[in-house]
């Protein structure tokens, strides 16, 4: 029984038990779909000379990165310094913070974590800059700091060229910090449908990192790190030739609003994430009602798939409750039975849950807590 | 610094800090709104002769469990076992989960719950009460049960009429349940915009009710209690001579999409709840980026409002970031600078928090537990 202070609830299930005995709403990850992923991504990028550097915020699970780690990744992204704590407490010794910390007792909090573990962190502003510089020199800590480039994202970073230019001098003058490099990551890309638009617009993306880069370099700073790319675009990065790094996220788990990209020429990452659910209400023949609504699942980029039920639609989650509806003459689940929905966007569903049960075949194998759960400091 | 393990982060407040030092994001509770907002509800209820069972999904929050009890509420809804679990344990004795609950792990909980508190559950279907029957033999428990019946959500519950008569006699036949009336909740009703849509909604659930609880009597069956309603729209069931228990929730807290409901002829409910959010990039001078994405409120019902900000507009969400423009020639916030949003939709925005932090003025004066965030098993 839950006391009176918030926790995480009891895992819903234990290692060894069969999958139909895990509680529901939970997260399942396939094991085999997931392992293959973490090779897939680190053959895709080992033999390019580009460094894979996965973004946690899309597992917040520091076994997951410990894994990446295993298998070729440099060390994770973070988006928030709660979220960098929880991955080096995990044993991840290299973080970037892809996004810009304000304010001094966030700041305090990075730098203070410096001592544990390769620390950076982007800015995209002069006066942030020099308030990441007086929380470097006050923990005695060095911080690399890339300057965030907006390469067509149009939320934060500065713009290509002069602007990031005279933040990157700016930042060379600063005690405590190293400048690193760029940060230039597009997201508004990730999910333009065809592999053609999804090209076109990492090529604009690139060419402003190019003419950037050129124009630092010009000026005697060098860009160690140019780093961006997500699942959707990374192989437009990688053959750039001017990105030196990669930060997919979503590639170990794979959604439905990713399912529905086209992924020519890209190397094919499978589903490996569920919210596993059970049909609670049968209260029509054409309508069963399930125990995973917005509360387990996130519906910001559309409804969740039924998995196994070609022709049963998830057409309205409530908190609790999911309606899904026969679209034709199918067959219906049954009341009690457990379904596994493919959630609309991972990164906010695996956010909701405190443990990730994982599957091998009918079996439970591991149960992850959620480290980074609900980091958002 | 967090473990490898998922717990709550600590508070971002502590009781006395001024509100300008609360970190971010963070769940701020203005407790002046939110003491009124009970205080309304409670005297809205009391001269009617109707109970007020407020749902605790929208707080989660065992200390609001209790206020609203001191102020008159018979008790709580819940919508799963382990957010009575968690409500029981923080001191309430009466709770009503008014949702189904199916499969006999959970059942097993919720009949063992019935020994602390007072238990009553929802059922729609034949089998699913012999399942609670079962259950609540085993537990040598006695639980009330009503019958859902669907009054136009077109989500769980039996037919009005002879269908809910039938499942009924059936409760009644169950040993270890005490058939208790009916669960008639109409959520797709609440957010409908004008007050005339909203009542002439209420008015045929009201007569699907009606029908139902006649025909019960016909065959001897009273029902003790007819349960329903929501904040848009509970002022209908209450004065409708048919209901007996009122299950608002989103009062105490208010949202953006409530806010966009008319409310001529109801009491007036303040907005009590806000993300506390910092601007942590101001990358163009109609564009600022705040530190809020869709990891700490909900995007569900729309986007958030910037409380304090008049033509500041909330235009996109990401996972931790929030972009507002500027809609006309308006004063723009300054990077550091912290200020509130309004959730688009309150219930979902609680749940991604461990912590509120209660503000009397600019003084922080209590930080509460969710105590059953993430409860959704």
């Amino acid at each position: 029984m839950a006391t009176d202070t918030p926790h995480p609830l009891a895992p819903p299930a234990v290692t060894g038990m069969p999958v139909a005995g895990v509680d529901t709403p939970a997260l399942l990850l396939d094991l085999d779909a997931f392992e293959a992923n973490v090779r897939t991504m680190a053959a895709a990028v080992a033999s390019s000379g580009v460094r894979l550097r996965p973004h946690a915020k899309a597992h917040k699970c520091s076994e997951i990165a410990r894994r990446q780690v295993a298998a070729g990744a440099v060390g994770v992204c973070c988006q928030k310094v709660s979220e960098a704590e929880a991955m080096v407490a995990g044993g991840v010794n290299d973080v970037l913070v892809a996004n810009e910390v304000v304010g001094a007792p966030k700041l305090a909090r990075l730098a203070a974590l410096a001592s544990h573990a390769r620390v950076a962190v982007c800015v995209d502003d002069a006066e942030n800059a020099a308030e990441v510089s007086r929380a470097a020199r006050a923990a005695g800590a060095s911080l690399d700091v890339l300057v965030e480039v907006d390469v067509g994202g149009r939320r934060c970073g500065v713009p290509p060229g002069e602007p990031a230019l005279w933040l990157a001098q700016h930042v060379c003058g600063l005690d405590g910090l190293r400048f690193a490099g760029l940060q230039a990551y597009d997201g508004s890309s990730q999910h333009l449908r065809s592999v053609a638009e999804r090209r076109a617009a990492i090529a604009r993306a690139v060419e402003h990192v190019r003419v950037t880069r050129d124009l630092l370099a010009g000026q005697g700073i060098a860009c160690a790190t140019i780093t961006g790319a997500g699942t959707g675009t990374f192989i437009f990065e990688q053959a750039s030739g001017v990105y030196t790094e990669l930060q997919p996220g979503s590639y170990v788990f794979m959604d439905a609003d990713y399912g529905r990209n086209a992924w020519d020429g890209f190397p094919s990452f499978r589903q490996s994430l569920y919210v596993w659910t059970t049909v609670m209400s049968t209260p029509a023949p054409h309508r069963v009602v399930v125990d995973a609504g917005m509360k387990s699942h996130s519906i910001d980029s559309g409804m969740p798939v039924a998995a196994d039920w070609p022709g049963l639609g998830y057409v309205n989650a409530s908190d609790e409750h999911g309606v899904l509806e026969r679209e034709g003459g199918v067959p219906m689940p049954r009341l009690g039975e457990k379904l596994r929905l493919v959630p609309g966007h991972c990164d906010p569903t695996v956010n909701l849950h405190d443990w990730i049960v994982c599957v091998r075949g009918s079996r439970v194998e591991a149960v992850w807590p959620v480290s980074a759960r609900g980091a958002f400091y």
